[in-house]
């Protein structure tokens, strides 16, 4: 009887989810294995939701946003009891091989489940947050970039018709790379990340002078959400730069969006890399692209390490903070 | 020598106004005026920012969001030698007549310039707040409601990823029809508007049976800007409904992107009956369209009265706020 | 025991049929029916693919092109004998009324069905073509137009970078509605239509005088699809004015995509009109929006007419093939 | 006197190409260099299009598709008398380097142009096709893809409401990177490129034993247009799978479209990149992004040689034509 490799998704989701749930299954089976979707993530291993993928179960989602499995977070998993009880369905289906779609704490959860059970995974990086260590690409970064990116644009359309700035929170707790980035390819005047120090002052004289010398109209401002600036630096142009201002809060719209071709392909690549490393008897890899090539890496040279933002993005943003 | 006939932008921009500038630039002419453009509103009429009208300044701008003539709020309009300014860039051209494409601030305004100068003026209505009284249809309503759209579908595609609910904020600071219109198209639960009383234990108890009985799995809320409901709502969600909460303000991603074609049409039927109507000697008459027909209404009849929302809306969504 | 009410999709797909199919489904239950789905249009009729509808069938789809319950041809349909199978299968269930979302074609079928067994029906206008007589405006219509719209403002992008022309071939057989509306609001230079005459040399010494006098850089053809020249009018643009021209055909794309606000609302307004007429004891309805209003017609007023284009219209076009 | 340093694009546009004119005037003159653009491509260079850049000639252009610089094809070009008032032109502005954005053909223009003047110029690739040796990426190529996603999703919302076929023309004369990148990212069934050989009766079997046995409803095809086999594969699948079959050719639509994310990013490494060769003396160097890392090649190495597609792409796509 083949033997049977689940696919799950878990933490919060990211397009290029679904199209690695798809190839994931049919390299799977390809491979030999019978595919098992797990839906609602660490939840759903121990309520036992886990049916047999067919075909159908994973027909015309490669372009749909988020991720058809659901995902959940759960408490209960901590649990040693809760924990064998998701055994205990893995194994009476005979599932001995898992794929993971998610983040940090996904795979922090299912080493805890190999080190108990000895149920043998493979982890595909996905967050939009791209704060994964190890990789310089997490599934669903492009596409959420594109949103943002969508968006500013939208903005910069009738930032011209008058004079006013726009502030545009976007995601990003503890990592500016969205910011950042969205920052550099939309061309924003201001950028407020984590990871770097801003100077208010500096900015305001920078911006008055181009106003007063230079004829610039408008100003696009771009805030991670864990700066915790957003209301206070709309307030702040208004008051120094006596300049209407006006807050976009972008929230989950860029979590949502049909996948890019690029989230696709890293999707395809992945997925592809999983199954083969799980096959070739790999236990808790982490697949990874790092300098244009894919490969895999132990779980916690992934999960110990703190991602570090690219020196070069910082170096390009920092102007933008001063 | 042909007589000249001005066409501006005031207020609040909005998608349609450039398609709606192009076709009376061309419509004009076509009709043995000479067409010119005012740059910057009400500003630029004082300024002399006004210049003769060509193929090349409007070319290639009907897909355009904003508007390429500016808009500007202007104090100094108040005062009767700065209209006299005004009044004066206008006859050293030979300039007769004034398209107006705007909102009722902008109307009045030109309203007291004839009273006090006799320059009589056609009025286009153009708000996304879809506030005008007299008209079923404001320029650029339909390409905000369909930016709306594109965002709360994009936010519905990771929705259904997790059990959560997600707060978002669109336009109207006295007006309802832009969320009440989103909400209803968007299928969301709850509608906060100006309009509308709203009964947040009513909503409690509604969504509370549906999670409970009929396997609700997120809340999608629209809140106009007006009833500054935003921010306490989505904290009211985590902890009534004890629910993840997230709230996107969407901003002026709403008034950008590229016309849509109902507003490209409605922006050239609109154009086409300014410049007639003036050519039929009307004054001071806005454009209207009601019941699926255009005409016009003397000034008087439109600011004086204040816009009411359509009750077949307001009865379609009661509901949503109770 | 409630009365069944079933809901079916029939002829061409167009988008705006999920919002009508979950709205008269909701709108039905409200009224007291037991709402059915039948699937693949009038083949699923006949072999039975009949379903009571409940809220998780008819989730999530306000936003999705197509039409769920999918569509068909069907030529057993015009056999009495499988006519009867049909009946059949409606009867066992309690179905005593249906809803048809489709064109003319589907309408004919279900008249003829109501002649044979007595089960009346509603029809709601569907089909990008906007061709059915009686009524201003068809689901699809508004999506479909955007659709294209999008396509030619992405193709203008380009356009001016080069001196080149671009021909574009909408749908539209036998009527030419895209096209002309299209070709209008996108500012489209030639625009060939079944329904009105083109003059090729007249077109081509309008072009050449603009090109040598006026500074044309390029020109943007659309053509729908039964005037059958789009390859013709590339090759003589090519040979006539010298310029290198690309055929763009959009063929499904221009059916696809996610509903516009317009079609949902004009969905939700025949969906609700349907069940209400249905409801009212009318049999064979059609539905209909003209001159800004909703009513519904006899079948025999819509199917036994032409649909004729908007005279108006073809004025405003009729420049564009001469 | 500051340097005169001059920027123009040539041949096809690309999206990207206005991010990276924006990104060269920008970098050009932190520098120390006086940036020009020029005009109309080589055609321009002749005819003395050159003008000094400034800060609004290359404002808000970054989200704009195609070139504003325009482009041509210039026979003239090939006459040393032409190119003599060529140089001219720029000597008399005091112009010694040259960035051009572009394909193979303009490379080897400008170096045959060096031969003659000593005017040393740095390439940067830019062409859909992604065809230019040496490179792994040309800028303009994410952006096609995900036009061309966005043409292929659409379809695919209305493929599974009617048993029916689609085929997709996309660019790519010598080269089926766009082809079959698209074909596997957006799931396709069928696709011809020119590198790869197909096999109708293989994918008429293959295709037939799914719809047979595994309820396979609809069908995708993706066709290079070099390979000139559209309008044939549509009549095929009619005749020997007996499915109705639409073809849809996408033409431009694929150039235009406002650049994405990774076109800005790529056009900002490589504009700068650019600027960083010409500064440090190379002459005649093109710029390259190759297993991920940025550098630069010598003309030759670029133009001698002829393009291959990646292996692991032909390996992957070469299941869709047999």
């Amino acid at each position: 009887m083949a033997e049977g490799l689940a696919i799950m998704t878990s933490g919060g989701d990211a397009a290029g989810m679904n199209p690695a749930i798809k190839c994931a299954v049919e390299y799977a089976a390809a491979k030999g294995y019978k595919p098992f979707l797990v839906y609602d993530g660490l939840r759903g291993l121990i309520d036992d939701r886990i049916v047999e993928a067919n075909r159908e179960l994973v027909s015309g989602i490669l372009h749909r946003g988020g991720t058809i499995l659901r995902s959940s977070r759960s408490q209960r998993f901590f649990d040693i009891n809760f924990r064998r009880q998701a055994y205990e369905n893995l194994k009476r289906r005979g599932i001995s091989k898992l794929i993971v779609i998610g983040g940090d704490g996904s795979f922090r959860a299912l080493n805890q489940f190999y080190a108990d059970f000895g149920v043998p995974f493979a982890g595909i990086p996905a967050t939009i947050d791209n704060d994964i260590a190890g990789t310089d690409y997490c599934l669903g970064v492009d596409t959420a970039l594109n949103m943002i990116r969508q968006s500013v644009d939208s903005i910069r359309d009738t930032a011209s018709s008058f004079s006013r700035a726009f502030v545009i929170e976007v995601m990003g707790r503890h990592c500016g790379y969205l910011a950042l980035t969205s920052a550099l390819s939309c061309g924003a005047e201001i950028c407020l990340v984590p990871e770097l120090e801003y100077d208010l002052n500096a900015i305001g004289a920078r911006l008055k002078h181009e106003i007063d010398n230079e004829g610039r109209g408008y100003i696009i401002a771009i805030v991670a959400e864990g700066v915790k600036m957003s209301d206070y630096l709309t307030r702040w142009i208004k008051d120094s730069l006596e300049m209407d201002a006006r807050l976009t809060v972008l929230g989950h719209v860029q979590r949502g969006g049909s996948p890019t071709v690029l989230d696709r392909i890293m999707a395809y690549k992945f997925a592809v890399a999983a199954v083969e490393a799980l096959d070739a008897g790999e236990t808790n890899a982490i697949m990874v692209y790092r300098d244009g090539t894919y490969g895999h890496l132990p779980i916690h040279t992934v999960v110990d390490s703190k991602y570090k933002l690219d020196p070069a993005l910082i170096r390009l943003g920092a102007p933008l903070g001063r």
